[in-house]
């Protein structure tokens, strides 16, 4: 009997890997992850130069969705039949091996691997490996403390709507805000609208070679990757000797 | 000249360190480290078996604090006083020597090293390696995803007032509750007045040796330790076939 094991890959540079990932990656012989449809997927990039040659690959290539609207049912029915295959798939594999599934971030933070968690419980031995979270790179990469004192820290996705943004926004000391890409210009009026606009940060691939940290206010708001996350940090209380 | 380096080491399992910080630490000639008098620290325990046998350490021992009340001027100056010197001592060593400082989870997210890391700004090289959160080796050790789709997270500290916590709670998706300890029973009337006592679970010394997970219903309110973190999951959308 194999296993399926979930290796969370932290934010994007491979150092950041926790030494069990790093084990488990360098050592797999079957990695399987997700990926847009021709493209490389991110998970696959951070292990470059780790893998051994030999690694049986299973691309979990994510249904195109062209055609049909993304909140619609027919694309929700598409996407869970995508998982409910993938979960056999794997279910199968795992009664003769070990299956590491490379993951970026954290896997239980926002992650897809969730969906084959679920689907795969009572089916096959699953285990997970957590990782540094996306959003704890992308603010070591501003060089700023995040949280401070008794900081109220807020985690919201770009897809939200606008007035739960702001709603959101406006009652939070600290706030990170996830899958940004086309959806940054609805974040910058909702951090307008909470009067939090001048003090955000953009880190788009955080800890990647190609990262790059700016302040939201100088930023052109035409192109967004989705790997990028918009912060403000908290300033909540620091003892300091009154001068 | 030589750097101060502070290695996030995070929730608590030595395998879930980064591999950069698992090499930083097992190098270390000079390591500095937060502890109540007395006690050895949770961040040095994280590292025991791991250090070099002839590493020099400086124990970096929070002021006692029986006479005088948390949230008084006096403590607070007390405090401030500390981290100067603190700062002081280590701007000085690193004049010929790399000092790594450990840290539990990640640093830049409610650390105490935040307050060295500020008063360093320019007078030493300072530099972080973020960790996984505690929070996050926390909801791994209940097994159970912890946020889903457009889910709101937020993070809340145990010593905000009764008030605060349950209009944060109820406006929150998922939730992490840090700093518990003596605050546990007001966290959990939070948690009742939020209507989400029944979904809350406390994890204590997650990722540790003596980790000890249960439902929050189920727990007694007599004593928790200071790590230990209350966890309210996501319940948000996710895509399955309609039945
Ligand atoms: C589906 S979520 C997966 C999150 C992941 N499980 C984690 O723990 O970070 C994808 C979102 O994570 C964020 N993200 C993850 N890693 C990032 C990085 N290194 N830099 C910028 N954004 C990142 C982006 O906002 C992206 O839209
Ligand atoms: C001063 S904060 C430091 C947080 C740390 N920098 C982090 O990233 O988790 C201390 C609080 O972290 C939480 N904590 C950290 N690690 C934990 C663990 N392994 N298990 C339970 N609680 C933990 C506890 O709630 C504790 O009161």
């Amino acid at each position: 009997m194999g296993r399926i094991i979930c290796a969370g890959l932290g934010p994007g540079d491979p150092e950041l890997m926790s030494v069990r990932a790093d084990r488990l990656v360098r050592s797999a012989r079957h990695v399987a992850y997700f990926r847009k449809q021709g493209r490389p997927g991110q998970a696959r990039k951070m292990v470059d130069g780790l893998l051994a040659p030999d690694v049986t690959e299973y691309p979990m290539e994510y249904p195109v969705t062209t055609e049909l609207p993304f909140d619609s049912a027919d694309y929700n029915d598409c996407l869970a039949r995508f998982y409910d295959g993938w979960a056999d798939r794997l279910a199968e594999q795992a009664q003769t091996r070990d299956i590491v599934v490379l993951c970026e971030g954290d896997p239980f933070f926002y992650g897809s691997f969730m969906h084959l968690y679920t689907r795969l419980q009572g089916r096959a031995t699953v285990e997970v490996v957590p990782g540094v979270p996306g959003m704890v790179g992308c603010w070591w990469a501003t060089g700023l403390p995040m949280t401070w004192g008794d900081d109220v820290l807020t985690v919201l996705m770009g897809t939200l709507p606008e007035d739960d943004l702001t709603r959101h926004m406006q009652a939070a000391d600290a706030i990170a805000i996830m899958k940004t890409g086309r959806n940054l210009p609805r974040v910058r009026r909702a951090l307008a609208r909470a009067g939090k606009l001048e003090q955000a940060w953009l880190v788009q691939h955080g800890t990647m070679p190609q990262q790059q940290i700016s302040r939201l206010v100088d930023t052109s708001m035409e192109v967004c990757p989705y790997f990028a996350i918009v912060l403000v940090h908290g300033q909540g209380r620091r003892p300091e000797v009154a001068p």
